[in-house]
């Protein structure tokens, strides 16, 4: 059997270009997996994700796919893969994130959380080993450690405790994987959740327990929740530190262009975010040479392509004209281009990082590039 | 230079399969055209129209597109082909109709009508003249003649005194058509429009003087706008007795499945419709087997495809059930995925009965598909 993660070349000094093997097909890293949070990337047909935006990985939301369709749908369907139509690896959180942000009420005790839900008021809960079971009902390829995600700020007690918490869950998530069977007859990686807040001692005991675990994968979770770009890089800069060098390393809801290339930059793997299709959505275009408002005004009669750099058939097939008056008459087509677009720049960026990772100037490339990147057009 | 129309075959009575020539290309009629209201038929991706719906010709709304993106933008674009990237054939309506139902106020006078736009509030006049010229500067293939369309039902002084307006408004559409010079190099047609409501003398009356105008083609109007069906067939074969037979005759507004084979059945060549679109949109799908309430519980394990009858995409990447699921948790997908599947089976249907009316045994197959059509499933 082949290994999980191979490294193909180690750039410069942190930065990494490697592939994962899964049994839904290889992965190239570093990677940007979009988010699919109820069994949909929003707007996008699963054939554009493959064909157009080359999408390698998605995510699906734990928390959202156990409220609906709900896991007797799930099963019955033989997993998300087959639900959805999407036979590609499939990434899913562990419920914990969404549970902690997005329910009406919540009621946390060492054993798990009883929390209600935001669509219907029912009350439901969920344990460290019932988000490994309905992970496994879901049959994602890599699935995610149950964590308390700790909010920006957080005091140094409470994120303490929390940490502490979170890693008690993580024994009784590889626990209850260990003692328990697979579904769907393919391979499912558990990959445990880094926390400890913005605090380096915190973090530095966590990155080391979660290394510990020997999983084939190590995630950094609990950044991206409104603390300065800053510290997002120099935490993360101090975890992959510790991270063991030969599995790969997700750093979870990152971000923006920049953030992404920063992150590759500090030895990360993996990342997802519903920045590309969420901002998409609001007429928010990330492209090459920066950031387009396509509501704007002086888009009105400019019948250039939409991105003479983008990738996909939207960039080439419609103009900034017609994109601009879809999102001012507010026509569903408009959230459709601009979110192929954004999805096949963000996937595009990652290959042409990889690119220079493999090419070994990818730090020279980036730093100049950013800047670009930011600019508002 | 090749006629505008030529009939292959007629079918028994009065059912014909025709083609249509334009300088975007041929279309073959009978034909449904899907409706692009505001330069986009609604969730629906271009390449999609062409590839997976195999739409022959759509719709253009002058109303909604002389208020967005305006007549300034529209030129400078070279027209609506150019400006949405569509270069099949386009037919606009006049504008007559959405300015009696859509804007908030109006006043009508011998000249024309003034109305508030229904987005900003904003006053704008349109009369046969202008709408002749916002037509040109559209650019459509076909372009409408400018007429009041009368409500369901409507007094019969009312319905004589409207259609004879409209009369005398068609004369001015001629005039202007013939002292102005089309735009963008490429062929435009004009049609005027047989109105009269229920009446049948009144009916009488407006075909003979919209024949003897001696348009290329000829439209009936005025119905699917609330009366018993009966009466829409009723009037659609009253009328289709006396426009020209050697000449495309366009049913606006229309309709059903069912609706679109009766009118083929009385010699009607072409039909568009919000409905599939609309419909697609609150969860109902059309299918050779009958109409599906996509949000219906009965679906939720029902994991076969979308419709194996069907001849797009959707029909064979998506089951039932995850349509359903779609519908319920309100993602944007759901109606991208009806959408896309309404509109291909009505052009197929359209298809399937041109191939039934060459074969010479359209009335029959006809009156036992409808039946089926119908069915709730």
């Amino acid at each position: 059997m082949s290994k999980f993660f191979e490294i193909e070349k180690t750039s410069q000094s942190k930065a990494r270009a490697g592939v994962l093997h899964t049994d839904h097909g290889d992965i190239q890293t570093p990677i940007f997996m979009p988010v699919g949070t109820v069994a949909s990337v929003k707007t996008v047909h699963q054939r554009e994700l493959k064909d157009d935006i080359n999408a390698q990985i998605i995510l699906g939301n734990t928390y959202h796919l156990m409220l609906r369709p709900g896991m007797d749908i799930m099963q019955q369907a033989g997993g998300l893969h087959k639900f959805m139509n999407w036979d590609r690896p499939i990434l899913t959180d562990s419920g914990g994130y969404q549970v902690f942000s997005l329910s009406k009420s919540r009621k946390m005790t060492e054993e798990g959380v009883k929390f209600k839900s935001h669509i219907d008021g029912s009350y439901h809960f969920i344990s460290p080993e019932k988000s490994m079971e309905i992970q496994r009902q879901i049959g994602a390829d890599i699935f995610m450690a149950f964590d308390e995600c700790t909010p920006y700020p957080c005091e140094y007690n409470q994120a303490k405790l929390s940490m502490e918490l979170t890693h008690r869950w993580l024994k009784r998530c590889v626990d209850w994987t260990k003692e328990n069977e697979e579904l769907y007859g393919h391979k499912q990686r558990l990959f445990p959740i880094v926390q400890g807040s913005t605090y380096s001692d915190l973090r530095k005991i966590s990155a080391e327990v979660i290394s510990e675990a020997g999983a084939e994968g190590n995630a950094i979770g609990g950044l991206s929740v409104g603390e300065p770009e800053e510290e997002m890089y120099r935490i993360t800069n101090e975890v992959t530190d510790i991270l063991p060098k030969d599995k790969p390393r997700y750093l979870m809801g990152v971000g923006t262009p920049w953030n992404i290339l920063e992150s590759i930059g500090l030895g990360v793997d993996m990342m997802d975010c519903v920045m590309p299709t969420r901002n998409a959505r609001n007429a928010m275009l990330f492209t090459w040479q920066g950031v387009i408002n396509m509501k704007n005004e002086k888009w009105k009669n400019d019948f250039s392509a939409l991105d003479e750099f983008g990738t996909s058939f939207v960039d080439r097939d419609y103009s900034k004209a017609y994109v601009r008056h879809l999102f001012v008459a507010k026509e569903y087509l408009a959230k459709q281009i601009a979110s192929i677009h954004n999805l096949a720049f963000y996937l595009d960026l990652v290959k042409v990082a990889r690119e220079h990772i493999v090419a070994g100037d990818f730090y020279e490339w980036k730093d100049s590039i950013i800047p670009q990147l930011k600019q508002r057009l």
